[in-house]
């Protein structure tokens, strides 16, 4: 299976190359399981599923600590029918994505009571896609309902659903929607936008 | 047919407020057409398929007019089931999505050859999603065959194609993308991101 994410950091000020380039120090523990190559629009990282959304999660919140708005915009992929195996995507363990939707709904559950907090409020929203698949609505729903119960779940919208909260469970709860839901060995996309630091205030 | 995108724009500069507030007005001559709801992540539009990116062009071309560093981030939607239809949303003429895969790439070309300039360069990367059918690898296929004719094809990426070019072509290429590829009826799910002023060298 090929996993990985094209991401996009947008710091909202005029030093917004500096706000980046100390940020990416966050992502140093990640690189010798990640393969990173970056252009103008986006950086592309290549590597365990399980690893993506930590990764993002401490890349974001060193960026944002400095009190400036910051968003991460995100396109995460698992099982792309148009990329070749890569071992370095091997899951680190079984992502139990095989099991009966209600068990995975609790699992998913399970990780993010127990993720760490880090301090950083964050909002966010995405979208979940699981392709190539009849029933990919049930996928859907059963998605929707572990995030009700996720304690980040902020409200649905259309085309997507909103989280609010601390960046540990917000993350964790975007990698267990994308883990967990959708055929395990299937081609699921997610598209995602982080926010912190907004002078928009909270509806 | 529920139609509608939620949009974001990014102008990576201290004055992110005043280049927002500045670009709005671009959208007035859409807005009889549109709804229009806007929080602290993004703008929710709703209206007619093939307005959704003529707005956003003009609003993405309105905020970079001024130099300054710029991303538009944007799901786009069409068929989704969990929301309801909506008369705002019917097709201004037939979109055409019905008629074989050859003849839609070739319209699709003709659409994008007929596009007006604006005199903005972008470049441009996006992810379609045709949901919930079979095959949808085809349809992808498809409009991967039609973007590399399209006069503003830059190259595959890893999870999404990129353009490259002047803004109205390159609007024109993805709006042709998301009406015409992936089923007439069906669920259908965009995500784009744009930028202008990058000081990233091109590579």
């Amino acid at each position: 299976m090929f996993s990985g994410a094209q991401l996009s950091l947008y710091p909202m000020t005029d030093d917004f190359v500096g706000v980046i380039l100390s940020a990416l120090g966050a992502l140093d523990p990640y690189r010798p399981q990640f393969r990173i190559e970056t252009d103008d629009l986006s950086t592309l990282v290549v590597g365990p599923p399980e690893l993506l959304f930590p990764a993002m999660r401490d890349l974001f919140v060193a960026a944002a600590s400095g009190g400036v708005h910051c968003v991460l915009s995100a396109t995460v992929s698992r099982g792309c029918p148009g990329s070749p195996d890569d071992d370095i995507c091997t899951p680190l363990s079984g992502i139990g994505a095989d099991r009966p939707l209600e068990d995975r709904m609790r699992d998913a559950r399970s990780t993010v009571a127990a993720a760490e907090t880090t301090g950083q409020a964050v909002a966010a929203q995405f979208s979940l896609y699981p392709l190539g698949a009849d029933g990919h609505m049930d996928e859907i729903w059963g998605c929707i309902d572990f995030l009700k119960s996720s304690g980040v779940f902020d409200r649905e919208k259309n085309f997507c659903t909103k989280l609010r909260g601390d960046a540990g469970p917000v993350f964790a709860t975007l990698s267990e929607a994308f883990l967990r839901f959708g055929a395990p060995e299937g081609h699921v996309a997610l598209d995602m936008t982080v926010s912190a630091n907004s002078p928009t205030p909270v509806a």
